[in-house]
């Protein structure tokens, strides 16, 4: 096995819960005992490109929380296009770990493999907790829910 | 000094912003370079009782949430009627660290140091970036209002 392997993670993190910190643990056991992970946390630009609005708390300040938990050794800010083909390059991760709905980031990596020989392999992490509230987009719809029951 | 601080803070850290962890950094810091970071975490009880509704995010969530922090050794649940006599007793920290907004808390503690002696003393924290989302009100009311335009 290789020493110190890089383990590669990435995600919006707008509203930081308990299902991205399992995500964030699991990926990085993926490298073993000594792992690095090092996570990319999309831009505000790539969030509103691909999601059609910003999202709530502002990139600085998301990676800022992500950086600040125990797992995580690095977090980057992605490019403004969430170009994964520099970001392989220039990390070098042995691993790229994605989530259970992460598919075009599984894709596109597996084609970048394909392509250019990168030697990196993607693993993808179950989801955690299903009746949990383990989705920024699930809390958002309870707090409007609840918003809208106290006018 | 006496060595291995023990410093205690609390809060109901609904939905963990960049401010929770500004505070925290700065609560940890007032027991100097080798200090213990303890932190209370609001039962759902104490929140509802207090605010008139439960939290969004459940409080075993919530508390391993603080937990993950690098800034915390360790987050504990608090009594369902979050004592603070008792919290103080058993923790027996050196110092209390309150939030700017947090006035009730350090009423309490001033109260229970006058009339039981605990050696601790209290400091409050100051506010960290006013114009940014710092407050867990502040976000769910950004959320509420995007909702609003998206029904």
């Amino acid at each position: 096995m290789v020493n110190n392997m890089k383990v590669l993670a990435s995600g919006v993190f707008d509203l930081l819960h308990y299902g991205h910190i399992r995500f964030l643990e699991e990926a990085k056991k993926l490298g073993g005992p000594d792992a690095k992970l090092i996570v990319i946390v999309a831009s505000d630009e790539t969030v509103t490109r691909s999601k059609g609005r910003p999202p709530v708390i502002p990139e600085d300040q998301r990676r800022a929380v992500v950086e600040s938990l125990k797992v995580v050794d690095e977090a980057i800010l992605g490019y403004r296009d969430m170009n994964l083909d520099k970001v392989i390059k220039t990390i070098k991760p042995e691993i790229v770990a994605v989530g259970h709905d992460q598919h075009d980031i599984e894709e596109e990596v597996k084609r970048l493999i394909a392509e250019k020989g990168y030697r990196t392999c993607v693993e993808r992490i179950g989801r955690f907790g299903p009746d949990d509230l383990n989705s920024s987009s699930k809390i958002k719809r309870r707090i409007a829910e609840g918003s809208r029951r106290r006018p």
